[in-house]
This record gives structure tokens, sequence and C-alpha cells, in this order.
């Protein structure tokens, strides 16, 4: 593998160290790229596995029970029941798999690693059945947000570890100058062996909207410098990653390795396995996305404890709306991002900063209320027709969504505020079970942080009015610090305006877009260019994927002798 | 700045890349190479200070009141007092100086960094007296691990912050392939902008036994990724940090920055200022070097809280004993590791294993106890001469150390051991006042792991008799594992041997060196060559310098746009 892989690598080495843009999976589901009958294909695979138990992890160790919840957000439940993990048995096995893995070293570890997630990729459609039945993503979300996206993240992990680890030679001969007692050159010369070694077993928590893309990162990630890993999906989203983990334990064993590198611990709904298994003394890196609170836990009691924890939480992403020369690109471009997978993505955005004097836009000056119906218009023309809505909007994925859409009035009546536009109910023409919910907007003062200084996840957007551009600023500066956010975006025509939200963006510590009016949405970040998230505010303590997000998963070990 | 050290900023990349021999301040205090007043001006500098109100730290915000309590282990009291800093208006004005720091950019960071430390080597010899009648360190040890040995660990620091911001791209165009709707090539192109952030306010906590060398590393790692630092020393180690915040300060200001990004926090004994500080919340970074169990609340509370703790607390350095061609060499070697300083390195040896069945040697076998006493004359022979050993073995720097020292006929009585060797006292010819030991030895089982699995910090050894050097190595992987160790050596003629001590090291995640006989020594590491601690076991969650150190000090903000 790692002959077949070296130009791989090389390519990887590269486009990290550029940033520029680099993908090694198309993200087009088209049959010209994936073949003709892929898709029909990766339906039947999916399909296969409902109502049937797992039989891809039967080498794990097991006490012979199997769980299984899993229902779709579309309505059907799935059925899939997968072995429980023998947590024993399967941390020992994980511990004992590591000194092989760890002797091979990183460049063979990054050529096993690609191989996983080129048979991966090849197993797409089956994984964008199961993530869009899982999390409720549109379907074509499903295949690329979940496939070749999280793929090339996967590979971007790969690469950053890879690269991490080379930084240290093998070995070395290091010569002191030195000179002899009679003044002769008589240097002192040393070998020094540097051996990498893993830190130990990491747990990787996956969340219920993006199984796949959030968790492939701490994976490879971890699998890359020499650790074991124990995959703990979310107990609604275990199929997607299921399949990863047997694909991952496939290409292990032909490789010569144990399997037990890479292991999946399915859990049945409210089981609590994630906190087990954070608190078991083998694991030494703990990878988590989901809620803040289990996540504030995690940060806390088990870095306490010396485990590397890792996070991607919840936040307040921000726009700021100051004036722009191209109203309807920008419209289009608010409504597509706000309405994407009914704002359920964690850098979709939330709060929207207007001033109370309104927008300068190509197409005249609007108003506060003026700009908010104009914003409600264009979510209404995108989402206007249920049929082709629902391939934007997916499905919602569990009642606190529901809860949060079904709360513009009675928030707007609290704050204060107005609804803009109610969050409407969309009938799915396939799936009739399916909850779906276009996005609202509630207008509400600045003065009211009680309403929007908390995620308020799913379809709902804040109209936030301010005094001015410079409060606006100021005030996504002041909440995204305070409270965090995966995501920032700007829309303005002067320059001094952009430079101040660039200061405001560094001075919250969240990443900004500016004047997107095209195809490029704030809720996007592209693998190997763009950093998700930051670790710089409270939404999250990481970045995929970043130096710091590799360098202390291995550690290295010095050997020295005379030479 | 920058220009005038360009050339050396290539110089310490590539010395770090390599790993291999570098070093930029001679370790020489020869008058040819510092100068032939140098000694001479640097002791005047020293008496200068003494009873007196520290002039060169009046910029810094202070309510006007002034501490210090040091005395010299070699007896006479420093009467040095500080101005004791407003916690407030300190911080207030850290924060405030971070943004011009930020914005000047790696580049510009590391040259000033390179010209203070650069400016600290001038002030080499007056810094060594201050860390000699601080700590207790002979002269020699004090002027090199206090002086040129602490100034390259802290360009190390420098260089790898430097690398590691150097990997992102200020800027970047990133152009997606595409096209458009009549098939023609139409690219998505965006320009990204990378801004590097600091993470806050850091802090440094330093020792008394090594108050340059332990500090310098995280000063350095924080100020180049674009922190403003706050140093707490040692209240019984604060001048030598002095005078180099001094030093630091002086050269922000010419430079045309804020001299508030480096602040010295002095505390009188006892008033427990860094768990004030720790708990500030301005505070993102600390780093640590002391006892554990400070270090251990540090690691809990602070890091539970989202600040990054960066410690080094204590441990058990190990040695394992099997067979040797040069024994002469091996004696001397270890003597002298055991003999410097009195043992109150981090890096000294304490628990030297030995076989029960004896050890084979160019000079025949010997047995356990042979090798014993042919181990405590070699350290009677070094020590032997009062006026010469107080060169090596400086003073013992607490009461501690010397309760330790005094505690080896009780500590053999208990475990049913021998001592081999008791500490001597050593008469100061010059320092009536210092309490000078040689180090002593206990020979006890390998089974009587409750005398030998706790740091017994000072002049004390143990030979532990096990029943084979197998049991050694396992022995000290175990224990080193659990109870954390920052050297481990080998002796052996056997490859093999060898090869499993490398595979125990690694298992205790601690450095090894092997059949050291001249003069290197297992409790000195080179800096941008030899990894200072590991990371991987309890003695140090972090090793000077790798990039662990310095990758998650700042962060990466992106700001993107169409072009």
């Amino acid at each position: 593998m790692l002959d077949a892989h070296a130009g791989v690598l090389d390519e990887i080495r590269q486009a990290l160290a550029s940033r520029s843009w680099y993908s090694r999976y198309p993200e087009s589901p088209s049959p010209r790229v994936y073949g003709e009958t892929a898709a029909a294909d990766g339906l039947a695979a999916h399909e296969a596995h409902l109502d049937t138990a797992y039989a891809g992890l039967s080498g794990q160790p097991t006490d012979g029970t199997f769980v299984g919840s899993e229902v779709s957000p579309y309505g059907p439940t799935l059925g899939v029941t997968y072995p429980a993990l023998d947590l024993d048995a399967g941390l020992a096995a994980a511990r004992a798999a590591m000194p092989a893995w760890r002797d091979a070293g990183p460049q063979v570890r990054a050529a096993v690693c690609v191989e996983i997630v080129d048979r991966i990729n090849k197993r797409s459609f089956e994984i964008a059945n199961a993530v869009m039945h899982t999390s409720g993503q549109p379907f074509v979300m499903s295949f690329q947000a979940g496939g070749p996206h999280a793929q090339d993240r996967a590979i971007e992990a790969v690469a950053a570890g890879l690269v991490e680890q080379e930084r240290v030679p093998a070995s070395v001969v290091w010569e002191k100058p030195g000179r002899d007692r009679e003044g002769k050159p008589a240097p002192t010369r040393m070998q020094k062996d540097y051996r990498l070694v893993p830190r130990g077993v990491a747990l990787v928590i996956g969340c219920n909207t993006f199984p796949t893309w959030n968790a492939y990162p701490g994976i490879f990630a971890s699998l890359v410098t020499g650790n074991a890993v124990v995959v703990k999906p979310h107990p609604r989203a275990v199929l997607p990653l299921a399949i990863s983990v047997e694909v991952a334990r496939e290409v292990l064993t032909e490789a010569g390795f144990d399997p037990a590198l890479v292991q999946l611990a399915a859990e049945a709904d409210g089981q609590g396995l994630a906190k087990t298994l954070a608190e078991r003394d083998e694991l030494a890196i703990i990878d988590y996305t989901g809620g803040p609170t289990f996540g504030a836990w995690l940060e806390e009691s088990a870095a306490a404890h010396g485990k590397l924890v890792y996070t991607e939480k919840a936040g307040l992403n921000s726009i700021v709306v100051d004036s722009t020369d191209d109203l309807r690109g920008m419209l289009g471009n608010l409504a597509f991002s706000l309405t994407l997978y009914s704002g359920q993505m964690c850098t979709a955005p939330q709060n929207i900063y207007v001033p109370e004097g309104g927008v300068d836009t190509d197409e005249g000056h609007l108003s506060f209320d003026e700009f908010g119906d104009r914003l409600a218009g264009a979510v209404g023309r995108l989402t206007g027709d249920d049929a082709k809505a629902v391939e934007l909007l997916g499905a919602t994925v569990n009642d606190q969504v529901r809860d949060n859409a079904d709360s513009l009035a009675s928030i707007a009546q609290d704050a204060d505020g107005r609804v803009v536009l109610d969050s409407r109910r969309v009938t799915h023409p396939a799936y009739a079970d399916a909850v779906v919910r276009a996005p609202g907007l509630v207008a509400v003062d600045v003065a009211r942080e009680d309403v929007y200084t908390q995620e308020c996840f799913g379809p709902v957007g804040f109209l936030i009015r301010t005094a001015s551009t410079e409060q606006s600023l100021a005030q996504l500066a002041d909440t995204v610090r305070e409270h965090g956010a995966m995501t920032a975006a700007v829309y303005s025509t002067d320059e001094s305006v952009l430079d101040a939200a660039r200061d405001a963006a560094a001075e919250g510590g969240v990443a900004l877009s500016e004047n997107l009016t095209g195809q490029i949405f704030v809720n996007q970040t592209a693998a190997f260019s763009d950093f998700h998230g930051t670790g710089a505010n409270p939404a999250a303590n990481s970045a995929y994927t970043d130096a710091a997000f590799v360098a202390n998963r291995f550690r290295v070990i010095t050997s020295r002798r005379h030479v």
C-alpha cells in the first residue's frame, strides 16, 4: 500500500502546505463519475442492511447482545442492530493492537489510512443513504457532505498527522564540536533515534447530524499517529459509521494489522456509553461533536484527568449586513444558507445584524423592515415549492428542532419582536411522516440578548436591529467571544467596514466570509483550505485541521548513544 | 531587528528541522569568549542589586509595595525587593499590548525575541551569580545552565513557534475547477487570508532550582506566538527572572512595542500568587515547573477551565545496569550524574536497577554488593575533597532536600536495606552557612516499591536489587508509566538488552541514554536535539520543544472573499 499510495502522500503533503484547492474525491454523484449503476447499487446495499443484525463487525469482541434503535427522520424505522462491544475485551484488544501499528511508522500508517478512505469512497452511495436516513439531510447533501467532502476531511487529517510526524527525523547524528587536551578537534558524536509513540486508545464520539463528516477527522488524526480508535456513534446515527468502521477493519486486516485498531461501540438510545468510555483509564484522546452540556463535561472532567479532548459544540453563527452592490446575489446566498438542511448545520447562520437605519443596495436603500421582508421573500421563493424544497431542507432531526421551529411567534411576543417569516411546514412528497420545516425569521432589538445569545438550533434566524454597523460588529465580536460561533459573514461595499469586520472576527475568534453572493456559502468549508472552527472561541476548542489538532496525538521517545 | 536577525532565523529554522547540534551561545565562561572583564563585571552587577529595591521594572503597574525575601542557599540574604504587580492593571496592560504584537507577524516577533535573548546573553555572568545565589547551583553550572544553555532553549522555543506559524500561509488564492452552464471552464476563485491570533495572556510559573532554564521555553514560546507573558518566579528565585524580564521590556520598548508584553509578578514567600493568577479569566496559557501537588491542581483545575497547561513536575529517573565493557567510564559517569548539584536536577538519577546476580564488566564480574561498593567509591573519589566537591555539588536548596539527605539510615532500616554510602556533609570553604551534601546510596529489594516509587529529591540514590535485567526493565517501564520520569539510562554490552531497553523506554514513555561513559550525562539534554521530557508519562505533560509545545499557543482566523 505504501508503494501504491506514495504519490498520493506527496500530493496531500503539498496540498496541506499550500492550503489551496485540493480534493481527492469527486463531489458530484453523477453516474459519469461514480458509474452508471452506483446509485442503484448503493441504495440496494443500504436496503440490505435494514431489519438485519449488522454482519460486518463480527470480529469485534462482544457479549452477544445487539443494540440499535435508529429511526429515519424521514419516517421509517431502520431496524438495524449492531453487536454490543465488550468494553474490557475491546479496549484490551485495542491496546494490544497498537505496538505493531506504532512500529509500522507514519508513512505506512498514512498509506493504509488513504486506502481505507479510498474504499469508503467506493461505498459513498450506500453511506449517502445511511446518512440521509439517520441525519435527515436531503439526498444530494447526504452524498456530498457524508461522502466525498467527509472523505476529503479524512484525507486532510491523514496529511496533517503525516507531516507532523515527519517533522521529527527518525535518526540523526549529533556532533558537538570540541577539542581534546592537546587542542586537537575532538567532537562528541552521538546517534539519536526518535521513536514516535501513540498516546493510547482514542475515542471518537459521533453526532446525529453529520455522522461521518464530524467523525472522520478525529478517527484519522488518531489513527495516522499510531493510536487505536473506538468509534462511539450517536445512537440515532450508527449505520454510516458502522460501514466506515467495517471498511477500516477490512483494510487493516488486508494490510496485516489487527482490526482491533478500529472498533465500533454502538449503544442503545440513552445508554450513556460516551460517558462510560470517557471515564475509562485506557482512553487517552477524545474527539467529540455534539451538545454543549456533555461537551463541557468532557472538557472539564476528561481534561482534568490528563486526556486530550477535542470538542465541537454549539454557537451563534453571525452575519453583519451593512451594504451590498448585489442585493439579489446576497439575498439568494443568505436564503440558501438559512434553508440548507433546515439550518441544522453547526455552521448555519442564526444571528443577522442589520442597522436600524437600513441597508444601501444596488436596488436602492432598504429600511430594516424592508430588508427583512426581502430576505423573507428570497427564502419563500427558494422553499415555496414543496417537492423542490425538500431537496434542500431535508427533514428535521429531532423534537428540539421542531419545537424551535414552532416557537417563532412566542419568541417574537416575549421579545417585543416581529415574526418576519414563520417557519413553514413542508410536505414531503415521498415521506409522509417526515417533519420538514422551512426557515423562519424573527426581528428583535439588539438589547434582547436573552433571545439571541443562545443557540436556537434549526430553521430559526434572528434579524437583530442595531444602532449602526459599528454596533453590529461589536456585538458580533462580544457574543462570539462569550458564547462561540463556527462561522461569521459580512456584507459591505465599504472597505473600512470590511477591515473592521476582519478585526471583529479576529477579536471574536471566528472565521469570516465576505460578500458571498454566488455558489460559496458561509456554512461550507473546503478541506485543505478552510479551517472548520478556530479553537479560539467557546464553540469548538480545535479546528479541522491544523497542527494543534494532530501534534499532541503522539509523543517522541529519544534513545541516544555515542558513536 | 528583522533585517539584523534574518540570517539567524534561517539558521534556527534549519537547526530545528535537522535536530543536529546547534548552539547560539558559547557555554564556556572563559574570558577569551565573554571578555576579560565579563566575570568581574557580572559579579559587580550582581552585588549592586543586593539590598536594594529592583529598579529595572519601574514601568510596571504597581500598588507601590515591594516584596522579596530571597536568601542564598549559600547563606547570605539577598535583600532585593521587587515592585508588586498590580494585577488588574497589569493584566489589562498585557491585553492592551497584544494587538500590535499580534499584527507584527511571526518573523518580527521572532527577531525581537532573538534580540531579547542576545541581550540576556550579554548579562550571563550577572545572571549566573543570581542563579547561584537563588538555586544553590555551583557557579560554573549556574553560568552554563542558567545562562547559555537556558538561552539556547529560549532560541529553540522561538524557532519552534516561528516555523509552526509559518506553516500557515498569510494568504492564498483558492481556485476550484468548475464549468459554466455552457460547459466552459469557470473556476471559483477566492482569496483567503489567514490571520494568526494569540490565545491571551500567558503565565509562566518559575521554579527554585532552574529559574531561567525552566522558564525561558514557556516565556518565548508564548511570546513568539503573539501572547503577552506574566512571569511569576518562585519566591526564592526571583532575581534571575527579574533581570530577564527587564531585558525583555527594554528590547520591546526599543522595537516600538509595549513593554507590558512581559511583566514580572514577584511575590512574598507564601503569598500564593500562582494560584491567584492561574484563576484569572485573562490567563489563557500556563507553563509550570515545580512540585507535583500544585502541578496536578493546575492540570485539573486550570485545564478544566479551558486553559492550556504545560507542566513539569517530578518523577523517578531510572537507570538499568546490566553489563559494561568500560566499568571505570560507567562508574565515573554515574557518579557525576548523582553528584552534580547534589541530585537536585529534575533529571538526576534516583533509581538504579541492578540484578541480584550482579554485573559483568571489563574488570570481571561484580556481585550486587560489589557493584554498589564500586559506585560508592566512585562517588567518594569525586566528592572527597571539600573544596573541589562544592564546585560540583553546590548547596542544598531547601529543608526538604536536607531532610532527605539525612534520611538514608532510617530508609535502610525501614526497608530492610543497606546504606551503601551515606550522604556526606561537605564544608564549603567560602560559605560557612551553606549546607552541602554529597550523594548517598541505599540498597533495597525490588519488592520495596513503597520506598523507591516516590521522588526523594536531592542527593539520594536507590540501588534496587532485581531478579534479572528483564525484571529491571519491566520495573522501569511500569514505574515510569505510573509515576513518571524525566530521564532513563541503560548500561549493557548485549544488543538484545539494549533493544529491550528501547522498548521499555517507549513503553514507559521516557527518553533513554545508552552506555554513557564519557562527558555526556543522563541528566543533560541539548537544545535543538534532545527533547526535555516527553509528555508521555506523568512527570511532564509536554516537552521542550516539540510542535505540541507551541502549536496551540496561537489560533488561525480566516477571512475569505471572491476574487
